[in-house]
């Protein structure tokens, strides 16, 4: 049998990490046993929380497939953020959130909400398909949906992103407040990474029109412990902005407990921040206040300005 | 309220007509109120007999909508298929069984299976959303599933298609398949029909690698019938190839009760049907045996083969 491979986007989240192995699950539960849940990258400490929590094992790592294999693309569609040769497989499906990014020769099957996590749609194909969610399932869809939304908070999260992690928590049998302050809180530890795996960790690489840009995102509980390294993120940005050629990099550390971001800026374009958000950067830094979604709060306002 | 126009491709066919009024049923039974069917032509007579049978109106003829207005797809997803100032709408929701030609700047509700017709997923729509259907409703769909597989024997036919149309036929209390005669036989009168408009009815613009194409389908009961027009036939298609600047124009004439087509040729690239298809054109003609699908049948083949 050729293999179906079940894999998020590169710089793996945790709803990327849990939703391909959500989605196998599913998929082996609706007959197609050749579902193999994949990962494109490490794990970050969240995500690493999650599993050891649930004592799983994590995908299996990958970085490209054979020519033709059949794939199920989870938490992302662009082929910037997937497998290299994402044009030579056959793509089976696509469970996403995000933007339109991909074009097809062929029909396939597409499954995109703007809800704020692909384990909220997920959640809604299992009772589709009416295939139980045990409590592992559970808590796996639980543990992404609070960290897409930290918490139901974020602006990116919605009615059925609520309704979905009120009936999770009741399968899974967690208190999601306490779980989900300790689960983000173990994803703010940025101990024992470089700098450079800093950078990388949730890094996506995105163009205001003709701005070539990279936005990366770090949580954190204290802005001022993630500032002490200020002076070592810059060098590690200049290097990158010069290996990419790029004109902006922005890299928002979000204050997960008070809902706001503090922005480092670098590149050419580094103004174009100070007029979306109306702001000064001093020192190449700002706080925007409110400011913790990259896709509704930094995509859509600095496209706009660009 | 803003409004919501709900519409499908140009050169409307029964599943875009259909699936427009489904949709906007849906919308409204789900509470928007301000949900508006639309079409971008003029019906073709199978659609007309579907909506005489029944008794009801047509959506509303648009060209296009004010900027910023909300829209819904069906049926399609292309923009070049698509209202002439879609860029500057708000796509809601995509509801479509075609290959993906949609990039967004923002996420969606965007619904795509590879299935025969539209209709097929609205079917399941309407049951996970616990809308009831109609009779009317389950005749709109029945309808365009059949027109859609040609009486479920296109090879573009699933089981899931096979379903739809099992269940439609008992709620709207008919017999499918002499309905469905009936309507595929009134699809394929061509009287009161100009030339343009004949080689207009069901035309798509597409590309085979750099090949600049349309390809034309129109349903007959006796391809002889058809071909007593060539010669008028060959002088619209070489006016539009020069208009459009194509390399490539096919005119399917597909055969609905023995499944095959004919297929008349023109252009500069018109050899490439020849290898695709390994048949010899004559007089710029040849017989497709088996050929009733563009989708499954043409489009694949001609892009492998350019």
């Amino acid at each position: 049998m050729v293999k179906t491979y079940i894999f998020g986007h590169k710089s793996p989240d945790t709803d990327t990490i849990t939703s391909s192995l959500v989605m196998a699950n599913l998929e082996k539960e609706l007959g197609n046993d050749d579902a193999v849940a994949c990962r494109l990258g490490n794990l970050n400490k969240e995500t690493e929380y999650v599993l050891n929590y649930l004592g799983i094992d994590a995908p299996q790592l990958i970085e490209s497939v054979e020519d033709g294999a059949n794939v199920i693309l989870v938490d992302h569609n662009s082929p910037s953020e997937s497998i290299d040769n994402l044009e030579n497989t056959q793509i089976l499906k696509v469970i996403d959130h995000h933007k339109i990014a991909l074009n097809t020769s062929y029909p396939l099957f597409y499954r995109s909400e703007p809800v704020g996590c692909t384990e909220t749609i997920l959640f809604k194909l299992y009772k589709e398909n009416n295939v139980e969610i045990s409590k592992e399932i559970a808590t796996l869809m639980l543990s992404a949906i609070i960290s897409d939304t930290l918490l139901l908070k974020s602006p990116t999260t919605t009615v059925d992103d609520k309704k979905a992690v009120e009936k999770l928590a009741k399968i899974a049998e967690i208190d999601y407040n306490i779980y989900g302050l300790d689960m983000l809180k173990a994803g703010t530890d940025l101990s024992g990474f470089t700098i450079d795996e800093i950078l990388a960790l949730d890094a996506k690489q995105i163009d205001f029109k003709n701005i070539k840009s990279i936005v990366n995102q770090v949580n954190t509980a204290s802005i001022s412990d993630v500032l002490e390294m200020k002076d070592e993120l810059e060098r590690g940005i200049k290097k990158i902005i010069e290996k990419e050629d790029l004109d902006l990099f922005m890299l928002l550390i979000t204050d997960i407990v008070n809902s706001n971001s503090q922005v480092i800026v670098l590149g050419e374009s580094a103004s174009l921040v100070e007029k979306a958000y109306n702001v000064k950067l001093e020192d190449n830094t700002a706080l925007l206040e409110g400011v913790v979604s990259r896709k509704k709060q930094v995509v859509p306002i600095m496209t706009e300005n660009a």
